[in-house]
């Protein structure tokens, strides 16, 4: 190539930049403020601006993100073989919540068409769940779910359609564990998910320790809310099960089938985003898309929940100062030590978060990734912490405690009251959730050029110079607002294709 | 009633009867010994034969299977409430291997018509399996098995069918926790499965940590093993991945078509054992007659897996005295050691194993389960431990090492090679493997009644009088080998149920 090549800082300190040319820059190719390239550097990584001497701080995002294993000459590539990574932040001594940012001008008259429920959360599809208590009755729930699909729903016409929550739980497994409480409160809360319209349908066998009464809201006592079990003496043969199943299917299709969409208010929004098979564009393009998405969600009123306790732990000194007070700052710092505390248990620690993908696409290290992560929280004050699988208390910013690891991260997504998913991915994934729909933004252009059919946004255009993060931000919250009213299919949904839901269960099986 | 009701001992010793008669027994009724009811007892349920001082031992199996937290006075019904667990047998303590029992005749003449394979094992049913090295791309391999399934298989009508092999594994997880190699080595064995025909699939995404190369059989290089990324650069587009998956499918699909059944020997089998939703008679009626028809396997050459580590510790004094040698029982204390360090570390102990089905059937705990469960091994020397999701390598007994739950345990014996699965239940379960046939044994007449398309064997006859364990247990060997040859079909998969897998996992996710 001729010509010097552009280089990007993510912060006035930092002391590399990632390589902006598609298939990378070659030995002597010269950047934009003379540093001269003393190594092949691939697409995406990093390159040293400065000489850092061994032992020196790399510093990206103006933060340490690793520590020089040997000295880094100016213009040497900067990978995960040369650096170690710094000791996490300490959680003793995390920054207090400082005076919350003025709150952003309060956004008004942004709607979308949702089914309104008696409990006031919103859904943005109109869906019959069938929630089970145990593994074992989801190859008969996914007969009646294929039943329901082929016989009855053509009959309602103002159903969506219907979903099995199968899982591994239920039996089996540790039910009186102190960690036990996660799993069932995810059950518990997905079965609420404002997508299914208040009406819950457990199935269950009948001996199982998860009591599949344990599913249904409390005080619940109407039609809205049965329990069937597979061992009711009542059922001769299995034929008589699928029928009184399908016949209790009717009832609740029949109530969901008369809802309406009407308009709400953008502060009915529960938005669950979330980054995965990330790269070192990741934190430039996509997630700060999704961050000022996310800021002009609850300045509308809605409510975000960021999550990826693996990809918070080394950016919780950053995200204390913004704890709307200390109670919400210690909560922070709880969810932290509890991770800690649960990965050290099994051997292994918040290390263990980055792939091979993320390492081929320039990413060195959990330090890094995480400082790209937490932009997608935008910058409004964090209201309320949950606890993995806990349901939303408060409108605005949330953090949700959840691994990273996508479909766990989704599933407790949904259980907190998720009505829109929205997912970054640099590498690529066909990920998608049949219970919520599912925005997916690719964080550069040739995937999202490749993917033509999979990604619903390119935020490469902000790398390109195409688009910048406001543009592609507000186009972002345009999309969550056509997808959330039905009027926009997500690619996915078009596609048809979905995942299966994963519990996180930190208790063992037994 | 008039008359005294029949008393069942297992064992000379027994201080304790179960009530065999339908709907229980009430106060004041008489058993055959003289002993007059103080309490109603459930049908199934313990009544004491003797006084049993506070403090004092109840007996059952001949051993003890609680302590009276309270004066039992004959007559009285002997439940959960009113016993304590004894200590587990010490694991330092255990007895040593026993000569070996004298080896039963051998059992000549036995055949099954099975699929054999180039590595010597024998499938019982042709199946195209779709392993995967992720999660994420589950959605997507279901979209192509339904593909395969429509559109490939009516033109190759010697492929029994096509599994996808999902599961909640390959990212997001501690990929190099020290517990990470009992997840991994499942899946690398799952895929060499008999019944997949030494054809091997592998669908992965790309970026994840589970590189899709460790799926394949050491040194694989033929068409017969195949991995395809979503990510690969040459898929412009959804439909162009699918197509490149299909045209995979093709190759694998033509030589499995090829393949026909041949007359194999009984030692060809790999019978994996397991109960679920067990009850008081699971020991005396559908235990022993799988204890039986294992026995019988063996005896042909066989190899029998029993499982289930919660169920066989209080139990494994038992067992190390039938271990082949030394190294066999150290093995059996270093599985049993595992698992009691692995729920401790949860903060929970072997008696979270047993469930309110369970009790309701009559358990009174993890000590009388356990020596109900430990029947189904029958009374073949053990010749090998597998630790969990580890193939087998000898034939004759195997204590293959995995939870009780039932997709976790049916999973990992899938792993070791397992080409036929029985299974016994007294509360029943729809439970149902796709990848290899599974025989259901009802322990009670009143569950196969009821259950009548659900079921495969009435084991329930032993305690009517109607049939002998010798005689249920041919049956039981007969229907192995009839359903091995796939000349009878299950009850499950005529009613085409099936079960995902469920991966064991002890290691944390990230
Ligand atoms: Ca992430
Ligand atoms: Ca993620
Ligand atoms: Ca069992
Ligand atoms: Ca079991
Ligand atoms: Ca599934």
């Amino acid at each position: 190539m001729t010509g010097t090549a552009p280089i990007l800082k993510t912060h006035p300190d930092d002391n590399v930049s990632i390589v902006l040319v598609e298939g990378g820059l070659k030995v002597g190719a010269e950047l934009d403020d003379g540093t001269k390239l003393v190594d092949n550097v691939p697409f995406g990584h990093k390159v040293a601006l400065t000489d850092i001497p061994e032992g020196g701080s790399v510093l990206r995002y103006g933060t340490v993100i690793g520590i020089a294993k040997e000295p880094l000459a100016r213009g040497a590539w900067v990978n995960e073989h040369r650096i170690h990574l710094p000791e996490p932040p300490s959680l003793d001594a995390l920054p207090a919540p400082a005076a919350p940012a003025p709150a952003a001008p309060a956004l008004d008259g942004h709607t979308f068409d949702g089914y309104r429920n008696v409990d006031g959360s919103v859904g943005t599809k109109n869906l019959l769940a069938i929630t089970t208590s145990v593994q074992c009755v989801a190859g008969v729930v996914d007969h009646v779910v294929r039943r329901i699909r082929d016989e009855l729903l053509p009959r309602y016409p103002n159903v969506d359609g219907v979903v099995g929550l199968n899982h591994s739980y239920g039996c089996g497994v540790a039910i009186a564990a102190p960690d036990a409480k996660v799993p069932i409160r995810t059950l518990q809360n997905l079965a609420r998910n404002p997508n299914f319209g208040g009406e819950v349908m457990v199935i269950g066998l009948g001996c199982e320790k998860l009591r599949p009464e344990r599913l249904l809201p409390e005080g619940a006592t109407g039609d809205d809310a049965t329990t069937l079990f597979l061992q009711d003496l009542q059922f001769t043969g299995f034929a008589a099960m699928v029928d009184g199943i399908l016949r209790q299917a009717e009832g609740h299709l029949e109530r969901l089938d008369r809802r309406r969409r009407e308009p709400c208010p953008a502060s009915d929004l529960v938005v669950g985003v979330q980054c995965g098979g990330s790269d070192a564009f990741s934190g430039l393009t996509a997630n700060p898309v999704v961050g000022y998405a996310a800021d002009l969600i609850v300045a509308a009123g809605g409510t975000v929940l960021f999550s990826e306790v693996t990809e918070v732990r080394d950016a919780v000194h950053l995200l204390t100062p913004r704890a709307a007070d200390a109670e919400v700052a210690a909560a922070l710092a709880r969810e932290m030590a509890w991770y800690d505390a649960y990965l050290g248990r099994g051997g292994a620690d918040r290390s263990a978060n980055t792939t091979p993908g993320n390492k081929a696409g320039g990413l060195s290290g959990i330090v890094e990734k995480a400082l790209g992560s937490v932009v997608k929280s935008g910058t409004s004050p964090i209201v309320d912490v949950l606890g993995p699988g806990e349901r939303v208390r408060r409108k605005g910013l949330n953090f949700a405690a959840t691994p990273a690891g996508d479909f766990v991260c989704g599933t407790l997504q949904l259980a907190a009251g998720m009505n829109l998913h929205v997912f970054t991915t640099g590498r690529g994934t066909p990920y998608n959730l049949a219970e919520c729909p599912t925005l997916k933004v690719a964080t550069n252009s040739a995937l999202a050029g490749r993917w033509h059919d999979l990604m619903d946004l390119d935020a490469g255009q902000i790398a390109s110079g195409g688009a910048t993060i406001e543009e592609c931000g507000s186009e972002l919250f345009r999309l969550i607002l056509e997808t959330a009213s039905g009027r926009r299919q997500t690619a996915a949904d078009r596609l048809g294709i979905f995942n299966d839901l994963t519990l996180f269960n930190p208790a063992p099986v037994t």
